[in-house]
């Protein structure tokens, strides 16, 4: 398969880091062909802004919608916008891998959903093109996060014990896409983790990303 | 009162901006006080870095929590998280004013969650300051926010008819500081508002200001 990698945490040596880097090993030993995107490491533009779109219907006012849609009928994204939607035409199976920070990701991975996930691209919504007519039908996604609190202590967050709907605004976000989200991955407790509890994650992972 | 608003949108003539500086108006002339954080204005900083920290208790390894607490410990937040925390310091009341963009906040105030409702000064879940004991505890927060889509299609989002639940992950969060969450103000289907459905809105904001 063709599995993009987006990679959210500021400290290569975190626990996010490493269980990126694990994934990128045991993807490419069982024959998987990978890219990635780290937002930190590439200084990922953390703001939906003007600059956003090469040119603009009405640069009097930005309205997001609107300019989304004329961006994707145009191709005048940015630049940086149109290499994340490059490696998204690519992939069959998307893996975000980040920590939960109040509740949900990171403000700079929320920032590449409201970026690149746009109107007309992801999805049209004026013309029902959500959901399972949603334009990234036929793709898959994965959340692999990091929690410090218990798994208990999620409230209205983690529900059940469906984890391909752990975390649902995510996962609805996601979905609104047409993308199909899979099974979670999650590590709770991890403030930080002991090394008997990593290691047992560790095995946990790898064996979850050899069965994809 | 003293009133902090916090507004994220990138365009000022946007919805949120009008509502913005209805608050504004209305709540000088009942003999409010107000400071204003405008995030897109004032460019702040939208992630969570080492440059949050003037010196770092490990700088081989970033660990937000632990620098969160050091920094709180130590008076050593970057000038742009200390002037938002003075802010804070000052109010009675937040107002938070923004968007929804896939089901929850802008990235952008996110990062402001992230970098400025910071542990040890916000709460120290290591000592049970958090919800009722969380160092916010005797102010207020309140949301206002405007939805492209129906109140209807949010799902596990809005719940029920409880106003001071409305987007339980970030109300969640704000609790977490000991803030007291008091009832939101939202404009559902803004996309865009017809001219007589923002005069109701409008009218009805403003009767809810005035009777802060």
């Amino acid at each position: 398969m063709n599995i993009f990698i987006v990679y959210c945490h500021p400290e290569p040596k975190s626990l996010n880091g490493t269980l990126k880097n694990l994934a990128v090993k045991t993807l490419k030993e069982n024959g998987h062909q990978i890219k990635i995107s780290d937002l930190y490491g590439m200084k990922f533009k953390a703001t939906l802004d003007r600059d956003d779109f090469l040119q603009m219907e009405n640069p009097e006012r930005l309205m997001p919608v609107i300019e989304q849609f004329n961006a994707s009928k145009t191709n005048s994204f940015a630049r940086d916008i149109k290499e994340e939607m490059e490696k998204i035409g690519w992939a069959d199976l998307i893996i975000f891998q980040f920590p939960i920070w109040y509740e949900t990701m990171p403000a700079l991975l929320k920032a590449w959903f409201e970026r690149v996930l746009a109107h007309g691209f992801a999805h049209n919504m004026l013309e029902g093109k959500i959901i399972q007519n949603g334009f990234l039908k036929g793709k898959k996604a994965m959340l692999s996060f990091t929690a410090g609190s218990a798994k208990e202590t999620f409230y209205n967050v983690i529900e059940g014990e469906d984890k391909s709907n752990l975390l649902p605004p995510i996962s609805k976000a996601l979905r609104f896409t047409g993308l199909e989200v899979i099974d979670a991955f999650a590590v709770f407790d991890a403030m930080p983790l002991s090394e008997e509890d990593a290691k047992t994650s560790f095995g946990e992972y790898k064996k979850l990303l050899s069965e994809l």
